[in-house]
């Protein structure tokens, strides 16, 4: 039994609120359950050095908390002078995962740098931000092509969405909230594209190793969970 | 004539939405027009070293900005490895205003720390979260009481709240938003108590120095407009 | 009666000492009283990065203070690895105080930088850093003018002067030493050009809210110090 | 065909020795190919704060680089005054790894620290790095059972391994080295234990995507490799 | 031929300034010609955490230049986020050198920070700190002596002063002020007690290696000199 | 009688290990006994923007210590996140003796930077990174050689090695081992060229102030053991 009463195949309620921001060129409030995270798209019109005169643009992410998104007031990053290395394994995943759907040479000599701002936060904040950051960055792709900067289609080479699986009380289940994903015996965070093809597997057992049977169960939740996520994007941007 | 259509003494609309996050003992999102910040109140059983067996208690401020909440994207200062000048003048000024209505003594020997994290800005993002803090501040004291830790009104001497004022095209103007703000010759913000006491001022003029008179006008408006903040934060706890 | 047994109305022995440094291009050991600060202009033939062939020039400052310049020693900053909250709202406040009174653009592309380092503490090094950096600024813009790179007169379109002003044991005093700056119920510091124009204003209360009427109490008081202020600049540099 | 001749399922040699640093409590240079990792183990008669009193200890990894263990030197991660975020990932990783095969509390209120130092890298250093630190950590137990301190059997579960598989040249193949790392088209890395558990798996597309059963095949290729791994651990400790 | 046209045996004209500061218990501004720098006592009840409980106490220093001391302006060490690898060397020498002639069990558990702030610098600010911090500590410990805490002759066995020498236009010779400092071929510092012996040597050849004659000529010229700066002191604490 | 039985003037077993790394121009791992030192010079086509069109090239040098090179771990500069002041002063003496002995015009417009990174340390491990530093840096000269970048002979004038000598035990040692190092009453770090001229000298008493008569003894015991490992820096590149 769930502690939210849900099925073990069940993912929480899940909702893209697109043009969150004024400013941004692309933005969305993500909410997966009580998680809340801000997406917002920036557009600049250059590249890292490693990529000028390459042809080929950059997509970015960086990945914040709000000190009181959580339970306990957690040390602001800024005051205390560094990110932790939650933070950046993080932010480095959703880059990555936008990356992998993403043709870098049709989008130009230009970075989009997607900002995954938790305003809340009850678990699968990961999931939630690469999953809103596929919609932030599409209306930033869509904001480009009314001005005749890029073609959507021609960068944009799939969907990407993720969801966290686990082993709670010996069960396999789909999206951990806070209470499950601190007594896990085992997590893991899958990221795939709209067409199934996997882009990032992250399997951890802090506790108890796993077998290969759990993972693949694992594997097969979260299949189904993706494509429900891939559908919901798809309604969200008609 | 304001960009914005309003007259010169006209505030934006102003909101408080209570309870906006679901772990902070209080917290709020208060909104002055395009400018949205985020305030939570976060409890904590301690105090600062230098209040140790003082039996008084103490409260803070931290402040931040969501790298995209402006118009160009600034960078995130976790990622810099520090809070620039301005966000911590932005923090002692908030923490200053409130403890101006507090009663340390009477709050015990515990703190609270009061986030104001702005996920929209548009000029005026000081004077929103001082005047949203107090709403955040106001419920976990309540929170508070609730638990027998405290009586509110014994610790909450009054109401703070918040505004500034400028000249914007030779007009003494109320509330400047981000378009005045940027090329207004003089920008004053005040901190007012609900009898109308002052607890800051501070008036600055990058560009032309500006005269006694107009300071006392610029400060006749924010009297007028700090009366009608304190109002709507009545509405907003009834 | 005030500790020192100055009367409300009356500063502390103010003087200035010019050239100071063998090496800066301009200036000058400004004492107010046991409150000592080394005020020197530093000039460079180039601009910030954003004023880049924009035709103008920048004035900017820094402040510091000796470890043992105050009662109890001070951790090093340098040593810490960061400035603290309070230096950097000083030195912004410094920088923006001296150009209210520049015409940036006859300065030329070039940076002055005003480095206010506190020998000695006793209250009020905030306003004898802006009081004395004016004297430093304007023999570093003579010696510009003895080389043919500006007029001074040109450039330099008045004097400034600045002065806190505080209510003591009921009473409205200006220029208040450390030992009434740290019982003081409302603070108040005032930045004020040669013409009588305000540059700045910053009221504080961190104790008890304070009226409008008291704060103008203080805006006079402030009004003639720094006016005799501005007659010591003058004779200063004849 | 591989760049090192080698077979799609032929990892490079490994070698393990023992006792390579005189002063730590256990310590084990790694080498798979031309990758030597230097791991060292450290006890200390304390735990982290969180464990006080718990009857628990801990067991962490820190992971560094000499800057000229690789192909173009790195700059020093001291020298820039951070570790970058994929050091803070592997030191994660790596310290996960051991714990999930540890007891902690059979290990009492200690902390061990495991420093894993990169001599020279050819690719693989995280893998060879986990797999060295297992040796490093047993060593470090049999110092301590010497001691009467603990019973190696009590605390050490099993053994821990890892090993890198990736697609190059569109062929599943193990024990990627720099010049096929850096040119696969897929990268997993598998932790698992000696009875064939799984500890962590880490499979990432930064290139194009990859399909289940691709991911299957190099799961299958690493349960081999570890395999393989987990006996060259077992002669090393004869 | 010197640039200043001093005998190559002649020391610049030195002077010690007591009491210069009014909150040090001890305080010097020393002065080796155009060099100046203040040095300050300071005394606290407390001892480094590895000396607690060991009945002695510890003399430790710091050293900093103001950014204008030099001829040009050197970026604030506090700005920058660091102290330099030449700051700590000094800072680290001043210390070793006046903990040679303390008697740290006679001091008692306190720590007295010596700190040495260069306002003006023409070369051989390290040796000045030495020589004026010298009479910081003795007048530190005789207001300790005035109090009753230690005896100070118990506590400060010896003088302690310093000189620089070096090969200028090929010819040993003393106390190098800046212009002999930057094209000297041979620079040594040497700091030794008032009965002769030696405390530090540091010689250092950027430019052409010396030989050991070259080496006992300055350290022969270095004597004298010290043995002048030990009258100048004991005349100053007269 | 030494702890390790030596002789007071014999020094322990020096041995240096060319091409210890794959990647460097230049390497070595040199042993002095129990302290192991790896050396890599790492060529860049580039200078300090200082040198920028002199024609003129650098050597410099950076130092670490793994955590666990010496007997208590010692916390990793690279966590802490800045470099200690031991640090900075052992790497700027070993750039200063490495520079020494280069003709920097010779050179050219490129930078060598030696790392110097302690795999094991007992005492000395400045000297032996000086002397091991000397070695990889000739073979990155003949790396350079080898591609008509430069004449070996032409850019290195001179050896360059170094050793430590310490009074213990009342008796003038040289080669001081930890044990020794940490009880001597007095330390001195030589550095020479193969033709007996001195670079750097460094004595420093932290206990009991030492005579002129001890400090020739100790450099003529340096003197020898340099002599010494010229000798075997001339075998080693043979």
């Amino acid at each position: 039994m769930r502690p939210s009463g849900r099925k073990t195949d069940q993912m929480r309620k899940v909702s893209f609120e697109r043009n969150f921001s004024k400013h941004a060129e692309g933005s969305c409030l993500v909410k997966f359950g009580d998680t809340h995270v801000l997406c917002t798209a920036s557009l600049e019109e250059k590249t890292p050095p490693w990529l000028r005169n390459s042809g080929k643009g950059w997509v970015t992410a960086e990945y914040g908390m709000l000190p009181r998104a959580t339970g306990d007031r957690m040390k602001r990053e800024a005051a205390s002078g560094k990110q932790g290395g939650r933070t950046q394994e993080i932010q480095r995943l959703i880059g990555r995962s936008l990356r992998a759907i993403v043709d870098l040479g049709a989008l130009g000599e230009r970075q989009i740098t997607i900002d995954c701002d938790v305003i809340q936060a009850d678990g699968g904040t990961r999931t939630a931000s690469i999953t809103g950051a596929w919609i932030a960055l599409y209306d930033c792709l869509k904001w480009m092509e009314a001005r005749n900067m890029v073609k959507v289609e021609k960068v944009l080479k799939d969907h990407v969405a993720a969801i966290s699986c686990g082993i709670f009380a010996n069960q396999p289940v789909i999206d951990l909230d806070y209470l499950e994903d601190s007594s896990a015996e085992t997590d893991a965070n899958f990221v795939m594209t709209g067409t199934g093809a996997i882009v990032e597997v992250q399997g951890t057992a802090e506790g108890v190793p796993f077998s290969e049977e759990e993972f693949l169960t694992l594997m097969r939740l979260a299949r189904n969970g993706i494509g429900e996520l891939v559908n919901l994007q798809k309604q969200a941007i008609l």
